[in-house]
């Protein structure tokens, strides 16, 4: 009948998990909270999918570059496979297409949990970490992109992130370029893999002079958006290329509009971990952030063959927690166990955290011991212990 | 890099896991946070164990009786197993033992969080839901376990529930009965099954009349606490029961002076699910709820055999949000995807949800089909669907 306890060494963790202790755990929810919050005001509807699901429907389109990433466990009761989700983009996507196919578009969807990897990157250790995301489903175009973009920035300013520097891509750009170039897919690799070097000299070995220097022109886009978008502008483009640089253009005279107080730069080259995105996409990072705090862009999404155009943002919290300005602990008051409920309440409400003195005397030195930083004195008003008491 | 979707078929969730929709997600939520802020108020803090960890450590101690309903991954990186937990205390109790050895006592710990079972049960087919609970550790006794069971109560309702059932059980109460009657293992066994279907004619043939007398005397003392608690003080018992009925008589006796507009029963006799609980215990009920809302009582817990009395609750969301108050879902109304952001934000300040029309007109049959139920009239105030349009 008696419970024991893990010992020192089963205590330890799995590399990449980790407890969030006093007060990382309270700052993750307060902040997790206050992100969901804002996208509710603006008319995103809150869903929870469940933490694992049939490998089938999680890695099915959008998910199936998640495949070597996700933890999969057999299903008892089915004998099938179960996949630990490792994005929630594609389960919104799959409730989207699936239970709320009758809802009316464009369906604004919200949500915020945990997500499991497999292994942890070089630059994101973690093997678990929290997401707060939304979902614009059944919308295109740069008004879609830049409503999920500038609610993710809004969701960022009011947990307290001073400034964001909002970086602009359009991953189907470079492979539509290369297509345009008439470059079989071992060579438009090569092409994507020199540029992500910045490799200009190795660009024009591989495609010929000409469509070398379209590509060092649109290498020449990249940084501050001010320059980039003049530059953008002025390029001459094969035709399928135009469109989308025109929509690049469309978002960045937006987003610069919208919010001239962050950052805003330009990478139409970047497309690492824009797998599933099908037009303007976007990282945004936070100065002291140990990564990204979050990316989104257009992608496509829907039931069966009937593709609904979408957009969507994740903000991850462990890097947003990194700038994000959170509200200090209650401070926290030793009070009698028997203080009347009312009185309690009251100096709850007034922002403290009641801490009954359980078995020991309400005085200054089991203040000290707990932590406390006040008492309740004779009067019922909250004390600060005495110096002396505290040194 | 085209995203595709789920079919139809692919969408099917496994029996047990489920969807959380719009309005429930956000009710879910906000239930869970006024939980734990209830706890956060009373001196609790917020920790928050990963999803994932070693079986050895998930499932040590108290966690053994849970390994049945432990879903197991291995880990790549180090080609151990691990567990997805099924309980959070094991967990908390892990953390205090380890990470917070060193903090002072007694240490108050809350969290909330997803847990995971192989098989749902009969009562509760659900796999996966959703705990929030708080523990009180390397503390004692009666006030230990009021403390903890008072807040539980508290913190429901705070959530809005207004009345609960609160039964009060003393797990070990039976098997001390049992070894003071000189049962062997099998006997007692046995003993406790009829006491279970309160079957006394059976119990009088297991233990012979004498002994089967204490034990229907006990038996009569289930039920209302107002007339149990006087037939559990007149009870003749062996000498190391004498405590443990000691100890619920007090707690009853203190819970129904600090709650008497809750309903107190006692069950002196139940100990399913109290796997850990080594005194007195308690199950939480709501008139209207699927199951109990939660449970709780005092346990040992402690780092390499020191061991620490504490006392623990543990609430299920699920049947919380049967009988919760949510306060009802924002009011959508449609605006101009232009209006200034300042005047937006004022919106929601009031409560609004302000749902931006996107490539559409901001015209009553767009407000209707978004499932608004008003729209920003020409002097920027929220205004009433015409009934017309409403039908």
């Amino acid at each position: 009948m008696t419970a024991s306890f893990p010992t020192a060494a089963q205590a330890l963790l799995p590399n990449g998990l980790r407890d969030l202790l006093p007060p990382d755990a309270e700052q993750e929810a307060f902040v997790a909270s206050r992100l969901v919050a804002t996208f509710v005001a603006n008319g995103y509807h809150r869903v929870k999918p469940p933490l694992i699901e049939f490998e089938e429907s999680l890695l099915s389109g959008a998910g199936r570059t998640a495949a070597a990433q996700t933890f999969r466990v057999m299903d008892p009761i089915t004998q099938r496979m179960m996949g630990l989700r490792s994005d929630m983009t594609t389960q919104v996507a799959r409730i989207a297409a699936s239970r709320l196919a009758r809802a009316p578009r464009p369906l604004r969807l919200a949500y915020s949990g945990s997500v499991l990897r497999v292994r942890g990157s070089q630059l994101r250790p973690e093997r678990q970490f929290t997401q707060a995301g939304l979902e614009l489903i059944g919308a295109a175009g740069e008004d879609a992109v830049a409503e999920v973009l500038l609610l993710a920035v809004e969701a960022l300013e009011q947990a307290g992130v001073e400034r964001v520097c909002i970086d602009l891509t359009c991953p189907p750009l470079v492979p539509a370029l290369c297509a345009a170039l008439g470059l079989d897919e071992a060579r438009a690799q090569a092409v994507r893999d020199v540029l992500e070097q910045k490799d200009l000299v190795a660009v024009g070995d591989l495609v010929g002079a000409e469509a070398a220097a379209v590509l060092r022109a649109l290498l020449e886009t990249v940084g501050p958006a001010e320059r980039g978008v003049e530059a953008l502008v002025a390029l001459d483009l094969p035709e399928p290329a135009v469109a989308m640089r025109d929509s690049l253009v469309a978002l960045a005279r937006r987003v610069a509009g919208a919010v001239p107080h962050h950052d805003l730069t330009l990478d139409p080259l970047e497309h690492h971990g824009f797998e599933y995105h099908t037009g303007t996409a976007f990282c945004l990072f936070g100065r002291g952030a140990r990564g990204e705090l979050g990316r989104g862009g257009a992608y496509e999404t829907g039931p069966d063959g009937a593709v609904e155009p979408s957009a969507g943002a994740t903000l991850y919290l462990d890097a947003v927690l990194d700038v994000a300005t959170c509200p200090p602990p209650r401070r926290l008051v030793l009070i009698s166990p028997t203080l009347p409920a009312a009185r309690r309440r009251a100096l709850q409400a007034e922002g403290w955290a009641t801490v009954p003195a359980l078995g020991a005397a309400v005085d200054q030195a089991e203040a000290l011991r707990l932590g406390c930083s006040h008492i309740l004195d004779e009067n019922g008003q909250p004390r600060a212990l005495a110096p002396a008491d505290q040194g």
